[in-house]
């Protein structure tokens, strides 16, 4: 397969790059991509990328960022990180890159624990998981050519324990390994619609 | 109770109405509301709304519009409406409005069958609900001075269903009376982080 892997660089990117360069052609991309670079926030960045990477088997996303505030602090404005990257960039990789999946290719993007076991400062990110979520099982029923749609929803990752930890209290990290196997099963795989948790 | 009503024209809001008023004060909102003028979609008008309203028991929404569109027609530009009304304006309505709710107030929002049962060209509206409905789940856990949050997600309504119902097809009507309970039922009772489920 012909993988265009966003957020290749990234804690969960690197695993799924791991996982995946072996058997497949992957194209590492990001705002410093090392293969193509994008910007998920900007809609004609993403145009530029899909125009230069071309046809694809599989889009798989694992970038994406979103504000941490607590809710009394969280304005509008502090809102909008979460809205502009995790939210509408990942929605706009798919509105967008429909015409360059091949047939029964796949999109495969990524949510996270917060929506289903919230945690302090996690409004905001919640909103652009179940977001993703949700358009993911809706927009699965309608995608043309056999093209199919997943999520991956992962707890904090052992890899990331030490800079998130604090604001997972209580939660049991796991190996960023497992996570990337989530992403194997959904581009790999024949599901489709599907949200994949991965939260022990 | 003193509640403010956003949508209250409309055909959710007019059944939630004609439940409360007869108990409570209910303050009429919209873009060509009864008693205050609101447009969810801006910043500055919905701090306007608060500012005129002043202290309040509830926030009941009932507005907020997405786009519906076959996958394939769905562009960034066409998305923007279920973002800017639905999702954000829903957000917004919270982030701006926790100053004037008193101590043991609360919010509901609106969601909407179509982020559990998709239904086609659904895609966008799917993606604004299920964004509410993580959104209201995660904040709820960090609401100041017992402030309760819920969302209610009514299936097609019986009033609506001449006009949707070609887009819900095989859906088992409800009618709006019973829509207008979980209203109640967020607004008059005492839990919180819910997303009523109004599906048969
Ligand atoms: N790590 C966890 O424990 C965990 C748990 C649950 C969910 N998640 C979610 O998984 C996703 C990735 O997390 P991570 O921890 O792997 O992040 P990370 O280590 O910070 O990596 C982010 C990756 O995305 C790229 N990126 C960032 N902003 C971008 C943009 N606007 N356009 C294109 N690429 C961009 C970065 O590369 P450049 O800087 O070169 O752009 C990098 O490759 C996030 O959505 C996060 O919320 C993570
Ligand atoms: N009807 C159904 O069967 C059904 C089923 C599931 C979910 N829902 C959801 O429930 C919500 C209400 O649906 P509905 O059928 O009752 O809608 P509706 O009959 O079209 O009424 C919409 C109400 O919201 C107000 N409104 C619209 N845009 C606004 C804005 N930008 N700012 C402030 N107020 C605005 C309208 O008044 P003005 O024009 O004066 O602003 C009106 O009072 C929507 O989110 C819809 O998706 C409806």
């Amino acid at each position: 397969m012909r993988v265009l892997l966003i957020g290749a660089s990234g804690t969960i990117g690197s695993k799924v790059y791991e996982r995946l360069e072996k058997q497949h052609e992957v194209i590492r991309a990001g705002r410093s991509g090392a293969d193509v670079t994008v910007d998920i926030t900007d809609e004609e960045s993403i145009r530029a990328m899909y125009e230069q990477v071309g046809k694809i088997d599989a889009v798989i996303n694992a970038s994406g960022r979103a504000g941490f505030a607590p809710l009394e602090e969280l304005t509008p404005e502090k809102n909008e990180l979460g809205l502009m990257s995790k939210l509408k960039g990942q929605i706009n990789l798919v509105l967008l890159g429909i015409p360059y999946v091949k047939d029964h290719g796949s999109f495969t993007l990524t949510t996270g624990v917060m929506m289903d076991d919230p945690i302090p400062q996690g409004a905001s990110a919640a909103m652009a998981n179940g977001a993703v979520r949700s358009f993911v099982k809706a927009s699965a029923i309608e995608m043309p050519r056999g093209i199919r749609i997943n999520a991956v929803s992962p707890t904090v990752l052992e890899e990331s324990y030490e800079k998130l930890g604090s604001f997972f209290k209580g939660f049991q990290p796991v190996a960023g390994e497992k996570v990337a196997l989530a992403y194997s099963k959904s581009a790999e795989g024949m599901q489709t619609g599907q949200n994949y948790e991965v939260y022990e």
